[in-house]
């Protein structure tokens, strides 16, 4: 039996696959709900917390429009400004202080390990909303979610990761996520920014096939999701380098000529040039559902682990 | 019949005069409501997404108690730091994504335009609240909503708008809807910041009569309501020539004398030096009512555009 | 009778010893409540602004938690970044305004009387959540409530308080409160940073028995509760100043030794290097249950001032 009640949300790599399999089920559930009657009270009395000591609009809106369909309520920051860390206050005590106030904590913090330091100190669950470069879970499942529903299944799927493997969280929890199914992964970026060895020595020991490549063209044709995510400047030695080899993650219009017809392509946003508007037009577009998507799963996920699933 | 459900609210050139005294009936109904109960549960379930890409207390703030008082609940933002604008996310991405979290927007940008925009690429309803020096059609409504709770009646008044008329996005909107009404403009203001053309050729368009006058004073006995907005020091191309006029646009209370007795002042707020706090005890001081009332016709807004009212 | 409906709760020199019990006492029935069903709908309908001119994540989440969990909502600004303010308005125009938004308001302001001042204009009940080293009466309340909670009863107990007297609004306010009771206080601070002459005038006129003395040490085996606050820095002439007397005013775990059992410490928190955090472990820290324990007494007081308790 799975149980999430009073669980901290933290790391892919803790779920099972019968556990990721449930919480699908149960964010499945809510979006018929929200599509038939629009909210329930489920959550009425509850109150969550979003600690954002790292700004995000998406992750926060996300997660506050998931406990508003709840019936439940919201408090929070969504900056450090003003909050008392600027007045020198430990990381740990913010958090002991705001777990008097809430009944679960969602926690972005620039810091790998963070979330975890906060589910050690809180007796309320705690969500990890990305602990810098480290995890981000609940993307990855809404991700998981978006893919099960668009296509009918998880497992027996070719799936392109492309773009900056090295530094986008979402794409470690998403191949953590992925290692419980039965999956062939294509991971597409530029050398320096190549998926950590962490992660592949993971997938290894799950026996997840899995190929790097460096040119997205070459594995277009084969997959049936592209999952991408943005390569920044910022990056790269220089401008030059990351001029070099911008293109080759970028999901231009032409390609998609030689994609299959029911391939669909997954950001976990905000995009710039490498997922340009054109595409938006295209069937393959499946994006925007994916952020609608994200509130069923939050949904689920807090209604689970204040045990009123 | 009138019908607003889905209706984007997004200029004042779009209604009817039909529509206007539905929307402003619509009000008085919440303002009973509100007075007999507090509030009410019409709007339970309901996400309003308020959208500030510029900063604004009064306006985010009317509108988020309109939507608690009708049971509803808030997301949003303030301004865009820590937003995903900042990571060079487009506006219309931001809008697209944000409307997969709420059932209606609202939506303050400093483009012209931007509220139009924003309607077209979102499935919710989208209301203005503001669109650089463009439009503000929710003040104006509720400018309405105060003449006509203070003066019986919006038709037969001349009315005197003064100040900054060619920025104040607010005396547009108020022009554009007065125009459905039977009423005599003076439109009092300095030559450099007189009403622009485009407003003008609407009113002649329309047959609304109307005087440009340079100077308060001059008109000041002969009307039943002054509008009053801010003239700012920096609309002028030096300090000097600002102080010649300033003192043309200051409501002084030696001046009310002059003034009818049941005259009424408005102000679409905050104020500087041009609405001097001695006025706030004279019988003619409206403006905090006037926010107020804010309250009541957002509720009815929001109430029929989704449908609930 | 104590009645509190539409009361300001500005400075704790207001209360009666009776006051100060009944809201205790209330105080204790919504922290019933909330164990047992964890929040209420007494205040549904109603909305608390939070006008928070200086920035406080902990007062400001607390009285969110209260608000909601008595089933209210609630509107705000954490910051005066982006609001009317910073156009010029004047605090009382901005008190107005959002007074006709809002049924109860929360001010924290930098400067001493602000918040009675804005008890003044506004029509709602106004509670003072801190103006600048002046006061914060809702502490002091939770600081009897956890007293009481802890030692069963404020009478007849030895109480010292520890740190910046001078500028620690929340030690005036506690010092006001206690002098309903029969303690003795020890007033443990740096010379530069006694008690304020008028806080020592009020205990002499109400006959609270005090001593000042300048080191924790010297105290710290005859009391019953130890109060600290932090010594900061920029509050001496000098670095070398604040060096030579900064470790009198820390509560060292080598000093305990020398304590009661059953003496409690109390802290308003954010702390720094007064209260180190091997001291959490100890059955003296009762800080964080401190904080725990704001939430049910602002609830009270939410619920008095609204007349719904």
């Amino acid at each position: 039996m799975v149980d999430f009640t009073g669980r901290d949300i933290i790391s892919c790599k803790d779920f099972t696959r019968e556990e990721i399999v449930y919480i699908l089920d149960k964010a499945s559930s809510m979006e018929e709900l929200v599509k038939k009657q629009g909210s329930t009270d489920l959550l009425k009395g509850k109150i969550l917390a979003t600690l954002f000591f790292e700004p995000s609009t998406r992750t926060r809106l996300s997660f506050e429009a998931a406990m508003l369909r709840m019936g439940g309520s919201v408090i929070g920051f969504s900056s450090i400004e003003g909050t008392s860390i600027m007045k020198g206050e430990s990381f740990e005590d913010t958090i002991r202080t705001v777990d008097q106030y809430a009944d679960v904590l969602v926690v972005r913090h620039p810091k790998p390990g963070s979330a975890k330091i906060a589910a050690n100190v809180a007796e309320s669950p705690v969500i990890n909303a990305g602990d810098g470069p480290n995890e981000h879970p609940t993307q990855a499942l809404l991700d998981l979610y978006t893919i099960r529903k668009e296509k009918g299944r998880i497992d027996d799927l070719d799936i392109a990761l492309v773009g900056d493997l090295k530094h986008a969280r979402t794409m470690h929890s998403l191949a953590y996520a992925l290692s419980n199914f039965k999956v062939k992964l294509y991971l597409v970026s530029p050398p320096q920014l190549r998926m950590p060895s962490e992660v592949l020595d993971y997938l290894d020991k799950k026996k997840v096939e899995y190929v790097e490549v460096s040119n997205i063209s070459e594995v277009i044709s084969k997959v049936d999701v592209v999952y991408v995510v943005r390569v920044q400047k910022e990056r790269f030695k220089s401008i030059e380098e990351y001029e070099k080899v911008k293109a080759s993650y970028i999901i231009k219009p032409e390609l998609l000529s030689k994609a299959r017809k029911d391939m669909i392509i997954l950001h976990p946003l905000p995009r710039t040039i490498e997922l340009p508007v054109e595409v938006d037009k295209t069937p393959h577009a499946k994006y925007f559902g994916q952020v609608r998507n994200g509130v069923y799963v939050r949904m689920a996920l807090l209604g689970l682990v204040l045990g009123r699933l």
